[in-house]
């Protein structure tokens, strides 16, 4: 089994991806992205990001009911679809399913954040949160009759709502769900790389204690995907391919150790 | 078994729609619309419809790939997920599948439409088509394990290219294959109206002898409502409720006779 990670970037070769799974002898499921084609979505119907800062001076997005919208409309509209499409122009019988479908990824939403509005301390709350499980019986439902799980946000909350969430923690806990043997990631780079935007710096091996070297060293946002990737480990031995999801195969190029392995 | 087609217009009260059927005892599915969202998405993003007018004369609407692309995003992506958000809120186990998701619903391309283009005849073709045929193993796979299908366009045509299609024939086409025992359609009027716009004109209840009658006296858009309407009954011999999705309880209401009821 293996858990194929597409990012939502704009350069993202998703035809080529899809060609290359075309061919894979072993069964997949995928958990895309679509980052860049919600910003453009939402810049055209002028809905910007907001951004809301903490009493403690931290800024982070909010995810209200419209971000919510466009987000169903991007990721489980029309990039869910799309990428359904092509899985059966390449034979592969793609069901493509958003967290809310069958209740697939469960979540639990944020608590809020404390914010001063008009001088008063007050608590707010967006649609947030963080996977905790899988509707394991659904996936394997839809897996052992040789359906194709097309998976992406939003997920859904304790109380039935629909939340954002990260896909790096959604990849986790769908791992902990049916320890995949190998794990692919398919970004806008040629791999993990040691300084941000020099290819030549592209780590090509790293085992899992290195990769514990590579999180206490980190900071921020690698940090926060250093970590994602520790957790993979947690349960199996799966082999981890972060490669480049803008060449021409990017999953025979991932496979083939083209970019970062980790195992 | 009910199928229950919820329209797309504006004034849907789908909360009402999803608490009545949760208290239902039969099993049911769900085929929605949204053409008032796709309508207001595409103004929104200044894609308005385009309109082809064919050698003879006759003008219709011609679904292009943005066409599709917003399908995907307002049918697919927010209505879709938005209306399997509120049935888990109301506790209904809803899963939500486009027409391609697993090729639940199978169709054919339209034949093109014969153009004169700067002189010369040519023959365009767009992405719309008639549902054949559905998925009927994925169908009963989710409704054995208790899950609610919540159905929408586009489906999928025989290149498995996405394809938008009409409602009416997916329900036909859905009833062909599983004989329901009743088939509720909640639209934006109180039932199947004489005149146009006059409530008073309401026809509460219908034989299909008298469906039959109607259908030779009606013309254009109304007439292709019969036709679809009197194809319910060619296999089973289900109760059609027509009724008002814009009451407080438009399954109650149509369930207890209040629109027209064809059987």
């Amino acid at each position: 089994m293996i858990i194929v990670k597409i990012g939502g970037g704009k350069t993202i070769n998703i035809k080529g991806i899809i060609a290359d799974l075309s061919s894979l002898k072993e069964t997949f499921l995928i958990v895309h992205g679509a980052n860049a084609l919600r910003d453009e979505i939402a810049e055209r119907l002028n809905l910007p990001k907001k951004v809301i800062t903490s009493v403690s001076g931290f800024s982070s997005v909010f995810s209200d009911e419209s971000t919510l919208d466009i987000m169903m409309m991007t990721y489980a509209g029309l990039r869910n679809k799309r990428i359904v499409e092509l899985c059966h122009q390449h034979g592969i019988n793609a069901i493509g399913l958003s967290g809310l479908d069958g209740r697939l990824v469960q979540g639990k939403r944020n608590s809020g954040i404390r914010v001063k509005e008009n001088g008063k301390l007050k608590i707010v709350h967006d649609f947030s949160g963080k996977p905790k499980s899988i509707n394991k019986e659904l996936l394997e439902l839809l897996l052992q009759n040789k359906y194709i799980p097309v998976i992406c946000v939003p997920i859904i909350d304790e109380y039935n709502y629909a939340i954002n969430s990260e896909n790096d923690d959604i990849v986790n806990v769908l791992q902990e769900t049916i320890s995949a043997d190998k794990i692919i990631q398919l970004i806008e780079a040629p791999g993990l790389l040691i300084e941000k935007n020099n290819p030549e710096s592209l780590i090509n091996k790293l085992s899992q204690q290195e990769l514990q070297h590579h999180v206490q060293q980190t900071e921020g946002r690698m940090k926060r995907k250093m970590l994602a990737l520790q957790r993979l480990f947690d349960k199996g031995s799966p082999t981890v391919y972060i490669s480049d999801g803008r060449s021409e195969h990017p999953v025979k190029d991932a496979l083939s150790g083209k970019g970062t392995v980790i195992n």
